[in-house]
């Protein structure tokens, strides 16, 4: 089953301790895009400006993402620029120019408001919400934010919860939301908001996963050089909901699986600046380091 | 086969959300031994004060743990006061009476010097050394130490890594040491620097093994209600080290056993005040844990 992807399209410029890169193709809906490729047909919902270059384009398209609904508008592409220091964990936000974002009107195709597995990357709830108001039969809608939405749309965003089935968030975002430290008391009462499963991306320190079935935890996969962390957890969501569209349902297993090969694609990401290691990366290398994984923690 | 563990014995003072409790038992000796003791015989070496309620000493032997080479002294038994705000991740230490431990000087009984198994404890690197020293056949020698030494005693800390096996360190103080900031390159570095092998124990993130032979990486055991974390680490390290004496043998699967040991023994210490959860805890609940555990990340 193919896979709808709301998010942005940027052109991220990027100072880690490794070099500067500047306007990378980047974006919460083109890093999803990476990993859910090598899983299912990937359909992209995006703005750019009219400054947005040509080959990127072709790009998206060599790598079968269908764009049918990336809108390009007068204006200038989203941008951001940031910065990573010491252990990688946290991004800098140097400038950020949000341009077409602000007038983002996402439309779909008929074909695409049929699809079933969606995910709503970060951008404005209102977007958000706007795209969800257009889907016929949504079976499985993931749904990420950022610390700026939960403080400046909070009531959107509750709002949304009700109606998605599994949040993703990183560990800040889940405090800051519900207000709890502990993660797994944070994850219960971000459940508790409506979604049925939460997600907990934790960086460096892997994931953790609460739904009221089960708790399901994993490091991350160990990585000796971080070269830029930009797009990890998108690269993480895309192999995630990309495995649970392929499979087309999501029991205990499903999801667990999805977890690890999500966690694994991550690990791809920080390798390189931008998409170089995404871009490139197939399911053979995937799967096999999900089975190296596997005896990082097996007991 | 019984171990020896060298280290402190402290009254804490500790306050976190959950409360503020006074003089409790505590030390890295101490805490080590609670787990350690589920395994094997633990022979402590330490120092007190004599202000040291002769109840804990009760209590210990209670415990089975054999005080031989338990020094009293005139002065007072070390103390240590902190905080855990947030997150519960970094201790805030308000104050430090070291008391008797400034004229510690390790002396243990004949047995007790040929025993294999040795934990050193964090104490000042001088006075691990000194035991060390008065060891007929060391086969497992696990090393622990604090920023505070890695600063100030630098070079005798070196030196003493070139002389064991096993080197436990938390994560500020393996960046610190090795100056890397990516925990891998830290463990190699710090591999490099003499132990066989290295493990980096990250709180609530788990723990990450490093040896030439192979890497290892365990989230925690999920706990949603973290109480006092205090120990948590010297915990951990009693039931790691008490189950590789216990076998007598630390190939890979012993190893990985001993660490998942470690990880569900440290979620007891940190469910409760000081010794309150860890003095109880018995063998049977701890396997039962470790059960329930690899449920939580086998997919």
């Amino acid at each position: 089953m193919s896979i709808l992807v709301l998010g942005t399209v940027a052109l991220d410029t990027v100072e880690t301790p490794f070099g500067k890169r500047k306007r990378l193709l980047g974006g919460s809906a083109v890093h999803f895009s990476m990993s859910a490729r090598l899983f299912t047909q990937v359909n992209l919902a995006a703005i750019v400006g009219n400054d947005f270059p040509p080959r990127h384009i072709r790009f998206l398209e060599d790598k079968g993402v269908i764009l049918t609904s990336l809108i390009r508008s007068g204006g200038e592409t989203f941008k951001w620029e940031g910065k990573y220091e010491g252990d990688l964990n946290t991004a800098l936000t140097l400038d950020t120019c949000l341009g077409v974002l602000t007038v983002f009107k996402p439309v779909i195709s008929d074909r695409e408001s049929r699809i079933k597995n969606i995910f709503l990357a970060n951008v404005d709830p209102d977007i958000q919400r706007s795209l969800l108001k257009r889907l016929r039969s949504p079976r499985l809608v993931g749904l990420d934010s950022m610390n700026y939405w939960i403080k400046n749309k909070r009531k959107e965003l509750l709002r949304l919860l009700k109606e998605v089935n599994i949040y993703v968030a990183n560990d800040q975002e889940a405090r800051s939301l519900s207000g709890e430290n502990n993660l797994i008391r944070a994850a219960r009462y971000l459940k508790s908001l409506g979604p049925d499963m939460v997600l907990i991306k934790k960086g460096e320190h892997g994931v953790l996963f609460y739904s009221p079935k089960f708790i399901f935890a994993l490091p991350a996969y160990p990585v000796d050089q971080v070269i830029d962390p930009t797009g990890a957890g998108d690269t993480f969501a895309g192999a995630f909901m990309g495995y649970l569209a392929r499979r087309g349902k999501s029991n205990a297993a499903d999801l667990k699986r999805a977890i690890a090969y999500g966690t694994v694609a991550a690990s791809f990401n920080v390798e390189g600046f931008g998409l170089e290691k995404t871009s490139r990366m197939n399911k053979a290398e995937l799967k096999g380091r999900l089975d190296k994984f596997k005896s990082c923690f097996i007991f």
